[in-house]
């Protein structure tokens, strides 16, 4: 039997200022870096530890990370990043305000680039400074797999290749896993592991720096999963995710 | 030509104690991360960027190179972390006070331990709560590779074929490298770069937190090497550290 933790990295400043992120690279909010702290506490009191861990390319979620292995003395592991464990790219919602695009193109339509499944924002283009392609970060990706926008639909698609082929290894040699990573990045992962249906998957919120265990089979199916701490604790930040998701 | 940067870390809390540290991980002291916030804004007000980092497994390396990428705004790049580019390994005088030492052993006999090329000080034993083998990250080596005692010619022998064969390809690939490690292991490094004797290295003194820029032609031959800030201060630096090792 194996186990490896997700951690989805804690608030960030943009999300307090409720601009939508995707790949933009803004640091935790202090309330972000003291959820990564609690998760990080989680972990020690449950007596855990890692051999490796995967993170992205964002400092959110890099930070939480760090925090986290600070605070169980494990700054020494080795540490993977990569861009397919990003957030979902936003496209040309990337920096604007929430409540002030759903002024724009209406509610509903919104709703559908946040909650479908198959719906991608409109894209960038490659000459918007925010085009991931002028970061220095991802120059060393073929300029078709740098996304203009992404549905979620797209995000499983890119990460999971990166499961299979350079995180389950890892699993299978039987070091202890940890993933720091996105709200969307640990949804597509999710979604593969407990085969959620595309529709049921958006409707899936995962709380911010709470340590959520998957125990898994020798093929990599789980046999269950659960969130360290309090049971109402957690419950309550899966509700502040999801109402978070509908504040305007 | 290529450019690589190394770079010592910051005060740690023993080196504030006079303790004897070796491979015993303590953390930089509130000097020590100032220290390493001071060569973050020195190498990015030179302009300098990094392709990938590499660093020891000791947290004092860690967190100065976690500050500078911090500083920097390169949190996402790959950082690669090696017992290697540990700080010599102390043996049985790991966790002593050194001026008690010098009283119990007499100052002539910790003059040489401290400041000869080749005489290690004591070995610790197998049995002792400091052997690393009993630490998990060096658990996946061979217990012959894990060392009990160094002298700084052990230091440079363990040291160096990891340059050779894991930082120079890279290097030479045209990546921006920083380095990030102990008094020792950058002595190793220098000495080597430069051809330095054995009798003059012990008394190099590479400052803490001072970015080290060493340019390097096609065959690793350096052209030249310079510290970076105000020249006064880097000698400053010097002599503290030069005093630090006379310090009872």
């Amino acid at each position: 039997m194996y186990k490896v933790v997700l951690i989805r990295h804690g608030e960030s400043v943009w999300n307090k200022e409720n601009l939508f992120t995707g790949w933009t690279d803004v640091d935790l909010s202090e309330k972000g870096v003291s959820e990564a702290h609690n998760g990080g506490k989680l972990l020690k009191e449950g007596g855990y530890t890692f051999d490796i861990a995967f993170t992205s390319v964002l400092k959110r979620a890099i930070r939480t990370l760090w925090i986290v292995l600070e605070d169980m003395d494990l700054m020494w592991i080795p540490v993977v990043r990569s861009w397919r464990l990003n957030e979902r790219m936003y496209g040309d919602l990337q920096g604007l305000n929430k409540a002030q695009t759903a002024e724009k193109f209406g509610e509903e339509q919104v709703h559908v680039w946040r909650r479908s499944y198959n719906v991608p924002p409109p894209p960038l283009t490659r000459d918007d400074e925010r085009y991931p392609g002028k970061d220095a970060r991802y120059a060393s990706l073929p300029t078709d797999e740098i996304p203009l926008t992404e549905c979620l639909k797209d995000t499983v698609e890119r990460f999971l290749p990166y499961w299979v082929d350079s995180i389950v290894p890892v699993i299978k040699e039987g070091k202890k896993v940890i993933i720091a990573a996105h709200g969307n990045s640990l949804r597509a992962l999710v979604k593969y592991l407990d085969n959620i249906s595309d529709d049921e998957i958006t409707g899936l919120n995962i709380p911010t720096g709470v340590p959520l265990v998957y125990e898994l089979d020798e093929d990599m199916h789980p046999i269950r999963h659960y969130y360290l701490g309090d049971q109402d604790a957690v419950n309550a930040a899966i509700n502040a995710v999801a109402n978070q998701a509908k504040k305007k």
